[in-house]
């Protein structure tokens, strides 16, 4: 067992606990990816994370032909903390959405909070999908926890109940793009310490309103990510990148 | 005519030179999205623009159900530069390298160039479904130009033909998540002055020959876009929005 082929074998999200020499179920999903996409065999290694005890290494037992547990062996790397941003986003339709919470874990997002705002078409959002992709994501790019997943509420909702102990919100504000007032998102998160939320509107944008409420909250900052109009998923994305640059930068998010 | 409905006007690439009074033709495919899917009719105003002439005001004529010319009015923007940085990616399945393409027209690519590396499983490229992409991301995010477009090439050849006084290539360079030496992107980028080429791999990465290959150039710099493993697509998307947070902070790309 070489540190190349630990690096590149199966890596599992569980739920339960994990525990040194346990024996653990798997799901139907997780045993059909083990024993017929990746034809793993008895003895054959994996990598499993629950957010909470770091990552293990653990070999698989198949139990007949399409049903597979786990057997535990030894802690890979300690849980450590991985603070992320969080995102605010408009639900938008799944070819488009899909992409957006495969790409926000992958770019290290800790909560992802679906509003509702006035020009939002798509309210109704399929959480256990977005579960999926996002679990998914995370089993891919390595991280030790997943993000979680709000139920959508009403963009005022959110804004009104904003903990004074939440992040400073920045709102990705396309106003900025024709003549507004915004500051370079990477100017205002150099001058930023702590963790960082972020805004993006729905396709066709927030209705005049809207863009006035959120700009009169005392915890937000209005920032520009560039001269271009951007679709909502590439502004998501565009202004996690750039959080992710900052902070790997600052040494904040720091190389395993 | 407010400039909020000039604002939200349909905008055209085409390739013929805007002139002042002039009748033009539009594709076919313009003349569908123009009378089928806005429902224009005659008189309405659309934008124009080729990347050499600026932005133009335009009126649709009709001719026909299906068919469109447009009458050219006034410019509405002269043409400005657009530096915007080279992309070199290994080709995708279409469902990755599809809104690859889009999001790269969106954060400001100037030159997009398929390269051919050891793992690349997909060589054969699309290159007029490529240009069809980006032409309309072009459209919608308000860029003057579209990217130009390369056939792929083998990433061997284009690292030996590298002409002296192309940009400065970066290197996403994903060994330094697994503890390898790489600069953090924004640093790199914060000390650059000049145009910059991003490089990205296959999914499965370089191989080890190819990644010395690449080190190994004068031209190159290895830079880590942060702690996770990122999809190609994603890391693309990732190292360009970066690009374009730190150009539009030190007012190389300015609001328009």
């Amino acid at each position: 067992m070489t540190p190349d082929s630990l690096a590149s074998s199966p890596r599992l999200y569980v739920t339960a606990p994990i525990v040194s020499g346990a024996e653990m179920a798997v799901t139907d999903a997780q045993s059909h990816y083990l024993l017929a996409v990746m034809r793993c065999v008895a003895g054959d290694v994996v990598r499993v994370f629950n957010g909470r005890d770091g990552e293990w290494r653990a070999r698989v037992a198949p139990q007949g032909k399409r049903r597979a547990t786990l057997r535990v062996e030894a802690q890979q790397q300690p849980q450590i903390p991985e603070p992320g941003p969080w995102l605010l986003f408009a639900p938008l339709k799944s070819a488009r959405l899909d992409p957006l919470v495969e790409k926000a874990t992958e770019l290290g997002v800790a909560r992802l909070m679906p509003v509702i705002t006035h020009r939002t078409v798509v309210t109704r959002v399929n959480l256990q999908r977005l579960a999926a992709i996002s679990i998914e994501a995370a089993e891919q790019c390595e991280r030790l926890t997943v993000p979680q997943i709000d139920a959508p509420r009403s963009l005022a909702d959110v804004l009104q109940d904003w903990p004074s102990a939440a992040p400073a919100l920045y709102f990705c504000d396309e106003a900025a793009v024709r003549g507004g007032h915004a500051v370079p998102i990477i100017r205002a998160l150099d001058d930023a310490r702590d963790p960082a939320a972020f805004l993006v509107g729905p396709e066709g944008g927030f209705d005049p309103a809207e863009q006035n409420t959120i700009r009169a909250c005392s915890f937000t900052t209005s920032v520009t990510l560039g001269p271009r109009i951007l679709r909502a998923e590439t502004a998501a994305i565009a202004a996690l990148s750039c959080w992710q640059g900052v902070f790997s930068r600052q040494g904040v998010v720091s190389a395993k």
